[in-house]
């Protein structure tokens, strides 16, 4: 992990922010709250007007004009592309030394060819994928794994901690994509196998809450388990206990395994079990659970009652 | 978890042990250490002579003989059965009120079975299958998952936890072993994936120690990647940095899945990854690696260098 | 395949057959119409009295009482067993040579059991399990698939081109039930491919039955695409064009699945693609398609529309 | 299929083929031997240069230019491109109306995308790839797929019947790319499922021989059974019978699997064993069976002796 450096009290108005979904909304309202001036941008006008205290721009240019750090937090890397490289991108539009972090999760290659093309125009951009989900937006305690030189991720850490309590810089320009999907990968397949467990012992007769503290203190356990589990009524405040309401969508994590196995294929890294669980989340999402959050497999294995 | 009761001092001379392999034989030296005195049987008689300070019988009857608490730590099921059931079996030699503890990991039923047909004679049973590994059982930090009668595991809870740390009460005969599968097969499935990601990272040029640092405090994490790192040189004293020697075997937590497999399609639980886990590992038994540690899938994934 | 052998037309009085389910009653209803007379017993009256033109005996024991062959079409091998060898079974009621030919789907290794047995016991016995399902059975076009004594089968094969076309003498007591497990392996998974394939097709914009004829002559071709075609409308007179009724029942390969890999386990033989496809079926049948022919899988990747 | 048309007896001299591999040259062999004459390129000259009767130009426009039929037979779709839209590729070479025929497996959108731009340049394009591999090219018998428009298909069919026995019209452009994806998926799946059943069949003790022709009059029968076993020794003149050399190699069925991947992908198709199937394929890749024929598989589930 990075260490602490001082901050630097620099002009708060010179953030940008593009995108303001369910992520990046939050987002900006830790940055908001910690004393940040932001400009926004998103191309639902709805959305950007749905945070409080940030100036509201007509264009991605106009909210990075003057900026020192450019925000993206997007759905997929073409449009990052189209928003920094387009007719109107931002890169068109400025001709400062402005630092661009995007946050969106995106191919590793994606990331590399951003990153040479920034330079190539004297910018200096960052990837900076995050983990923790909505409620790690919400209560700022997201985590940022950084991709790109280290002075630049230093200079942006001070913000970033203000939106997530863990700054990892992992390498060069790309290398916070590989780690988002590498650890992203575990997940959509530990959740399924804890789900494929969960749902055999409670067929078995075990009782949920038993059979996931046993797992919890054995050799089972995993963040799956133990802080997101996938049972109804296990666990208070996670999606599982709401109909799988919120939280971590299946269309997400396929699209995080598509990615992984994209980069994967690239590398001659066999994927078994990421493959297969990708394909069990595309069932899932033939067959009507695409917003459900991914524990929503509990269910789909539980099968009709 | 039971509560703690108070020990009742008994007598040390009736415990009998039969079956003293890898797990067994550190499991009784606990117990000697820590004042019982113990007899013992193993069809092999290296087996029984390499404890120290242990009473060495011919048979598993003579062992039994007198013994309040009749543990039975053997390979399989079959076995098992025989032992108790057989022609030399240990029902048929005794006559007294004994309290039988089956650690050995079988099927449900068969502990079901066996449950039935001790009670049917008099004797009570107690299934109360480990996790912890050859580790856990040197060190005396097993956990044992324990169905059948509460007052019975009340009973022997004292005697366990010379050779554990943890004690679970799961439910009726058989449960233990059903939590035991549930949390192997967990194991099973996290650690290939685990070893895929791991794998995948480090041939995108990721250092796979800062890799682990950022999964283990994301949602990647799992007793897999933080306790039991499968890749060479990440972690110390752990199989993967010794060549994958000792540990879990590839042909144990193979059989594990066999298990898993068989109980969850008496209940109708779907276990895709569960089954395709089970028939890697079977993959890797054909190729060479039944007798490595089960990390060992991160050296099979990482292919010919 | 064997050679013809001249029928030596014995009294067709001596055939029994026990179990008149979907197939056994179709079976015996074509050695009926081609002369035999027959003895039969279900333990659903009504089943046996469907089938014109028998004797209908009250036991199992009174219909193999002077039969020289006695066939068995039973659900699973616990069933078998319980009716030649059980307090009431067959080979304790009669006392001539009868030859015992076992046309269930059982696993290998109880069909050798109760061989053993059989011999012991001074009876012969077969395994005769057959493809070709209830189309084939009604049709008199039964593949069996023979396994035990060459001269045993010589004698038998008359009779069973009563009810099918090809006779496979496969090898000693086991092979039939392995031959049927191989050959039904492959089917199970080829079915599941072809659906992919097709599903994806359609769902790019081909038409089904251009992309079928193109399949049909290509290396993608099987049984499943040019016989069995699972996309409703392609081949008239298949279970997929009439709403997946009749046919191979989900639950049945599933069921053959099963015994599939309990054999490959015992032989060492690893089976991904067999493992993953018996779970995709019991997710089929976990989600309600238990009673659907098989095929019905393309409909489940389909989705909802 | 498409009807015959009367062949219109074109000067000869106005076919180009672009990329003389494995498949190329075979293929330019034979149009040489039916009487047309043809100008070829490939980046390696010595490639070039094996095929007798041709012409060989230093550039694909060089070999393009004058031609009314341009066919690509190139490794993948980058490269297919670029010869074609490339700083030196041959659309911007040549001025006439010339027909291309792209008969390389790419992309379905990759096909759609060239044949958008051939348009607005004022050329027609098909995809036109093939099924039947190195010995269908050699024997004149492969099977074209093709994609585009039916006049342009119907122009260009007497030239592909030179070199195949088969010509499918699959609709608009891309279709041919479709389709042969849909093809080696089923064939990619078929062949590992006839390896585990083969070789669970012999470990069994099975004579391999005996078990494929009861499979191949059975419902297992497939392409990759019949004609093209896995098992050494089973059929003569196919690469397993020796020693997997030759043939559809590893690599390249994993390569179409990944493309049928993004395809199914595209319009949401799950593919749970064409997943499966491509990462063993790429697990044997990483275990040094690049190389081989597909059917290595069978040697790989046998494991070590």
């Amino acid at each position: 992990m990075l260490q602490e450096v001082s901050y630097d009290h620099r002009n708060a108005s010179n953030v940008a922010f593009i995108g303001l979904g369910q992520m990046g909304a939050r987002m900006v309202k830790n940055l908001v709250s910690k004393g940040e001036k932001v400009k926004v941008f998103d191309v639902v006008p709805q959305a950007a007007s749905s945070v409080q205290g940030v100036t509201i721009c007509n264009s991605p240019e106009e909210a990075a004009k003057d900026a020192c750090f450019v925000f993206t937090m997007l759905p997929n890397g073409h449009i990052v592309k189209d928003t920094l490289l387009g007719d109107k991108g931002i890169m068109k539009g400025i001709s400062n030394n402005a630092l661009f972090i995007d946050s969106s999760t995106i191919e590793p290659q994606q990331s590399q060819e951003l990153g040479k093309i920034a330079k190539e125009n004297g910018f200096r951009f960052l990837d900076a994928p995050v983990s923790g989900g909505v409620t790690g937006a919400e209560a700022g305690t997201l985590t940022f794994m950084v991709g790109g030189e280290d002075k630049d991720a230093e200079e942006v850490k001070p913000v970033l901690l203000k939106m997530g309590k863990n700054v990892f810089k992992c390498g060069g320009t790309g290398t916070g994509q590989i780690a988002k999907l590498c650890n992203n990968l575990i997940l959509a397949i530990t959740m399924i196998g804890t789900c494929e467990s969960l749902n055999m012992g409670v067929k078995l007769g075990m009782d949920p809450k038993l059979l996931t503290s046993i797992i919890n203190v054995s050799t089972g356990r995993s963040w799956s388990s133990d802080t997101y589990n996938p049972v109804p009524g296990v666990m208070p405040n996670v999606p599982s206990s709401n109909q799988y309401k919120g939280g971590f969508g299946v269309s997400l994590i396929a699209k995080d395994l598509a990615l992984a196995e994209n980069a994967a294929l690239s590398a001659g890294a066999p994927l078994p079990l990421g493959a297969i669980s990708h394909q069990l989340y595309r069932t899932l999402i033939a067959n009507g659970y695409s917003d459900k959050d991914f524990a929503v497999v509990y269910e789909f294995l539980q099968g009709k009652k």
